[in-house]
Parts: structure tokens; sequence; C-alpha cells
């Protein structure tokens, strides 16, 4: 039985969706078990009762627009999401699940999972998915703004024993996020980021990829630092987001444009299908010790059943078990 | 009489497709006359002759591929490029353009424009089309890779003289690019570039530009160093990219949706040339004491006409005198 806590309180439609996603994740898989950790009454509201559902009472909750979530955890422990996290710090569950603000879990990831012995940084590692369905690990992409070329060479070989275990890819394939595809290109960081990947054993590094070849490139595994990893991400959303926006505009603007749009409906749906985040769950929160799901702040019920998905599968794989085998190995002679 | 001073040799489409662009600039505009640089008999195949095109003749040019460009500066000072750069520098000619390798032109720019007193960088900065067509000025797009704040202060003063001389707007807002629209969001260096842009008068500093931002915000400028500038800039170009693959895919999948597609043609078609790149013309090689239009490789003779048509707007507004001026002010104390 795979044991999973619930940070049943964060997220922007929480606690409603996140119950119906934990209805949904109990009723697909007999193999979970799930702890949720938040208001009881609230809870109880949208809750299916099951024997596999357990509840941890407590009221108090981070706001998904907190300021300050050092001096949250400083000053209350009893918040779902850091009660949640010393359950698998404690080995009560084999994961977490949340969709409560990204700084909150990062603050909670350092202090109560912490990072795993010789892993100087973590890095928020989400799973994107191109036109056709494919899913690549960004990493990192926003836990930190600076960064060592040290750190890239963690993030590339956690992220592709996770592209291993989890998207069952044979031989992981990373790429490193950069300006040119040619060796010699980028920052200096990035030069010397380069000659590690490109020495170490434990991973398959292929060289470096350009912005534009994100959703096309055969890597699985893509390494940058958080700040270009986030401006990278939000570029993709942004562009698709306008592409689209100037897409319907026209559609408004013409009857026959209208029909044509009628017509194309299909392929339009089954474009939204192949990419619809809400299918592939959360970002992983590499670099700590235990399985950390971050779902989507504004996750609806499927795409928080998805995030539990991730971390049941994580859990399974063990993955834990084999980074830090991996990270020891890499750090034995610093 | 504006001279503008043409590389007829740069550009993968060279000697052909810039002179056509030449013919066009000189049929459009009467108050313009062209130095060619270039291979005189080459050139002479596709010139309408025409008493305000001169050629200066050169059989050397700078491969699109060339690896060394400083090499080439200080072995060969008859590439038509750098022979072009030199009749801007000794006042023979008001601008330059050029659709040549982009290194090339930033080595040129750097040894025989030179900079403009003050200015410590020199930056790319490619005018982007939104889908209605509105123009912002994104700079530093990949001039260089490593930055200090106050090099994004210099280039922001610069933009918005070109914002307020070429694209008209009276008082430019200028955006610093980072992952959050908050004040204190990014790393170390964007805070300090943050406070030196919110003090300086001669800007209209307005705060951070998310990634997504880039073709919504209501900023003319967006400033940022030149490795994430072109992470920006190739990833909107690679999502939109792999957006429309996705559509033409499906379209080929279905007898019904190619009706549909047809039906959408002029929305398509609208959005193509709202957003078509050879109608803006090229980017301008900021922070060097003359007006430098690097056309794109790939330029047609449409595409380049209209870096042309860029340069005579410069130099007709006389924005190398007012940047000048500003960036003299700046530094006054340094």
């Amino acid at each position: 039985m795979i044991k999973i806590a619930i940070d049943a309180m964060g997220g922007d439609f929480a606690p409603e969706q996140i119950i119906k996603g934990v209805n949904l994740a109990i009723e697909k898989h007999d193999d979970i078990e799930l702890v949720l950790y938040g208001d009881e009454k609230l809870i109880k509201k949208h809750l299916k009762e099951n024997s596999r559902v357990n509840i941890v009472h407590t009221t108090d909750f981070l706001d998904m627009g907190v300021e300050d979530p050092v001096k949250e955890f400083r000053t209350n422990p009893n918040h779902s999401l850091f009660l949640a996290m010393r359950s698998v710090k404690e080995g009560e569950t084999d994961a977490i699940v949340s969709a409560g603000p990204t700084q909150g879990l990062v603050v909670g990831g350092h202090f109560i999972l912490r990072r795993i012995r010789g892993m100087k940084r973590v890095a928020i590692a989400p799973f994107i998915p191109d036109f056709n369905g494919r899913q690549r690990i960004l990493l990192d992409s926003g836990a930190n703004v600076e960064f060592k070329p040290e750190h890239l060479l963690d993030f590339a070989i956690v992220a592709s024993i996770i592209a291993k275990s989890y998207l069952n890819i044979e031989e992981p394939k990373v790429g490193l996020i950069n300006i040119g595809s040619e060796k010699g290109k980028g920052r200096a960081d990035d030069l010397l980021a380069y000659d590690l990947m490109d020495e170490n054993k434990l991973i398959n590094f292929i060289g470096n990829v350009e912005p534009k070849e994100m959703l096309l490139t055969d890597c699985d595994v893509l390494v940058t630092d958080g700040f270009t990893g986030n401006v990278l991400m939000k570029s993709y959303e942004g562009a698709i987001k306008a592409f689209s926006t100037a897409i319907k505009t026209e559609v408004e603007n013409s009857f026959k444009v209208k029909m044509g749009a009628l017509l194309m409906k299909s392929a339009f749906n089954n474009i939204k299908e192949n990419t619809n985040a809400e299918k592939v769950g959360g970002a992983i929160l590499v670099g700590v010790d235990g399985i950390l799901i971050k779902a989507h702040g504004s996750s609806n019920d499927f795409a928080f059943y998805n995030a539990i998905r991730q971390a049941r599968s994580m859990a399974k794989a063990d993955i834990i078990t084999k980074i830090k085998k991996a990270i020891e190995e890499t750090h034995k002679n610093d």
C-alpha cells in the first residue's frame, strides 16, 4: 500500500477540487491510502468516505498569496502543508501532494523534508507536454534565481532518474538550454555546466538545446537555472495564449471564419487535449528528501487527481532511494 | 538627402535580394542616396541603374557562418561590411544596413563605429510585432551574455529615444523583463537595475514585466540581459512555430478540418501579416556611434527594403545626436 499525504487546503479551489481529486484517485487506484491534512468539517462536505482515506484535522493553512512563508513556518507549525510534509519526514507517508503556494512548498521542503545530502539546491521540475502529448522535464523552472554550474549537474542527474523511473525512458537524453546549439555558446557558467555534464557518466548529455527547440528536441530532460527556466516556460505559455487570442479575435470578426472554426473544432480540441497540463499532473520539487508534488495552484479535481497519480508512480518506483545513491556517487570525492 | 551605406554581400540571399530591396527603396523614397559595397559585376546583374545609387567595388565579404569575425576584421579591412561601416564612421554616409552575420556586425560596430562615450555595452534591439502589428523594442536580444545593472539602464535610455523618434511614441513606457511582476522579484542584478531605472528621470519606467506578457504589455521598451532576451524571443518564435505545425498536422489528417482551414484562410493570413517580421525591417545595434541596422540573415527584398526604410527614418530623426546627449547627461557624474 502506498501512503500519500494530501494538503487538502492548498490551491485556489481548495478544499472542494482537492477532495474531488482525492475521490477520483481512491476510485482509480486500490493500492493507495491517502491522509488528508486540513479542516475536517470542510473536507467531509466533499469526501466520499472510504477506509483508505484518513483526515488529520487542522484549521490553519497557507494563504495562496503568502508573502513570507519562512515566517509562517517559524510561527505556525500547524499549517496543513507543513503537517503533511512532516508525515513524509517521519516515514508515516511515502509522498506529499499540494496545490499550495510554490514558495511555501520550497520553504517547507527545505526546513522539513530537507535537502538530500550532496544537493546544494532544490529545483522545481514541471513535466512539459508538447503538441503530441510527449513530456519533457524542465528544471529549474523557478526555485532559485541564481545558480552555479554544479547545481545544474545535480539537477540533470536527478531528472534523468525521474525520466527513467517515471516516464519509462531507457536512457533519457539531457540538454542544456542555451542561446546557440554549438558548444562554446552561452554564459561562463553555462560553459562550465556543459563540461560538467559532458564528463559525467551517470547522464546521457547531448549538448545545448535552443529555446525554440523546447517542444521539438529529442531530449527528455532540459536543464537551466531557475530564472531562465521560468522565462522559457512562461514565454511559451504567453506565446500560445497570444496566438490563441489572435485566432479568437479573427473568429469573432467574420462569419465565414467562424464557420471555418466550427469545422476545425476537432483539431483545436485535439491540440488542447494533447497539451492539457491537467492530464500531466504537477511538478516535482527536486532535491528534497521525499517525494513532493506541486500541483498547479488553479488545479481542478482532474489535475489534482493526476498529481496524486504521479506521486503514486514515483513512490512505487522508489525514486528517492535511487536519487540519493546517484547524488552520493557524484559527490563522494567532494 | 539621406545617404545610406549598404552591405550588398551580407545575407543568405545576397546579393540578389539585397539589390532588389535597394531597387524598391530607391523607387519609394526620393530623398535617399544609397552606396552599395560589394562585387560590382554581381550587383549590376540585379540593379536598376539610378543616379542615386553608387557602387564601391570589393570582392571580399564575410561568410554568414563566420567563426572568428575579430580575426577577419584584423586580417581583411576590405570586407563589404567593414568598408560600409567605415563610410559611416568617416561621415560619408548617415547609416548602414546589413543582413550579414550578427557577430560580424557587433565586431565591426565595436572596432569601426565604436561605442558612444559612456556606453559600456552594445545591445541588439529588434522591433517585435504583436498580433495587432504593434511594435515593442526588446533589448538586449543577444549581443552580450553577461551583464551589469547599469548596462540595462543605458539600454533603456537609448531605446526610449528610439521609441520616441522612430515609433512616434510620446512617452515610451519601459519595463524590466522579470519572473514576477512585483518589485523585489528576480536576480540580485535585476533588483539593482530596477532601482536604477526607477530613479532615472530620462525614462518612464513602469516596473517588471513577465515573459508571458511580452505581446500584451503596454510597454514600448522591454529591457533585459542578452541571454534572457534571446531566450525570450526564441521561445516565442518556437512556441508559435510549434503551434502552427500542430494545426497543420491536424489539417492534413482530416478532410473536414481542411475545409475549415480554407474558410479560416483570411484569418490566418491576417495574423501572419500582422506579425510579419519582413514588414518590420531589422534590428538596431544600440550603443554604437552610428545608425547600424541589422536585417535578418534570411531577408528577402521586401524585408531588406524595410530595413533601409528604418535606417532612413532614424537618420532623419537624428537619433544618434539625441542618444549621445542623453547618455552624456546620465554619466556626467560617473
